[in-house]
């Protein structure tokens, strides 16, 4: 875990949250929400898909932000109003995972729109989206 | 997971899930993801915000749209593109959730725009969105 | 935790094992097996039921007895040869448990036919049934 | 959970739920029931038993035939009456197991006989037994 510790919220400022993503984390995640689409739990159906193994649950790679959101940038006390993901490739068991969150915008009411991103170990990006909260 | 697949996928169709959601459920998923903003995993500074009490991550009330989607409807071989969230209302520790997703459109590429939605025990809708998918 | 620790494993002799059932070991072992039958973690739809409230997985009991038979009487190194088991009466979310495994007869081949009851806090049989072994 | 109910079930429906049971899986299981019997969470005693490596708890195998019948066939409002199970074949960490529910035969008082079979990724039997449920 990394994060710019000094936190002034301005446009451009960002922070981000690694993980490197265990098949426990996948088998526990599915356990907590439920979902046990073969993809994610299955070694034989998910080698059959396009994928060719067991891929991390999109609402898992996409958590990473929720965690960079409320931990560091803006951090504790920031409301979450709506985020949106786009799933641009696949995270596989074993992956290391960044979550990088840049303030894109600030208004005077308080309201703040941050680009969201997800990269992998080669640096590719997996998931692109924006969340739009109230600061603390 | 398979069972008789006799899910029909049509415009209107739709498909949900429920779940109580445990304390352990916040704290695992605070576990897995590293979101320990006090607001979901400290009850003293939780009980000085806004909310009153512990609320659970956004992240993990939209994972349950991924259950519907991932388990039942479209159902096992959809592949996520996108998921739009908007946060409505807090949901708390103990509340039970149902996240509904429905049929909005489905286009000649296999394309499907969904609702999706979460409703707490008392039918206050606490997220909308909508999920762009591939179909199987 | 109980049992008797010395383990002669004869015609009558048995062991016990008890545990408080927490939300917790209820919601990870839907978890593990994937069992979201809402009787077990939808508070809401569990008191429409007949039962009035969450309910155990039968199969969460039922683990109880493989852990006399595995760990006491007749303890490591037996195989499981096979189990059947009587679901009597519904275990609620925070019941105590006493899982009791007695010898009912042990033949010349090292099998044994072992009673498997298990009983809750108010001396009620909740589940009765058969452990076939083969002996260490 | 719910979804569109078109579950027929009738003499010979069947429904199937598979896992790669992962050595969390196992683990966690063993944190639950407290069974740890060496031959599944000791590497080095297991080595030394006729199972050369650690094997799954059987009462975990057998606990996906429990998701199958409360999930899906016949799925939720069913009530467990008994399960027998002969344990056939050991299981590894590792394997992906299928649990398949077959109704056997239904009486006129609700209550239906279902073949309950567990098979591994190379298509070997590991568990073979019979349930008798309450229909919904």
């Amino acid at each position: 875990m990394e994060t710019k510790k000094n936190n002034i919220i301005k446009k451009g400022s960002s922070a981000r949250f690694s993980k490197t993503i265990s098949e426990t984390d996948v088998y526990m995640f599915a356990g907590i929400c439920g979902d046990f689409n073969p993809v994610h739990i299955d070694r034989v159906k998910a080698g059959e898909t396009v994928f060719g193994k067991q891929i991390v649950h999109g609402a898992l790679v996409s958590s990473f932000i929720s965690t960079v959101i409320g931990m560091y940038m803006p951090g504790p006390g920031t409301i979450y109003i709506s985020q949106e993901s786009s799933f641009l490739k696949p995270v596989y068991i074993g992956d290391t995972v960044t979550a990088v969150v840049t303030v894109e915008e600030i208004s005077i009411k308080r309201r703040a729109v941050l680009l969201t991103e997800v990269f992998n170990h080669n640096g590719d990006k997996v998931l692109t989206g924006q969340a739009k909260v109230l600061l603390p």
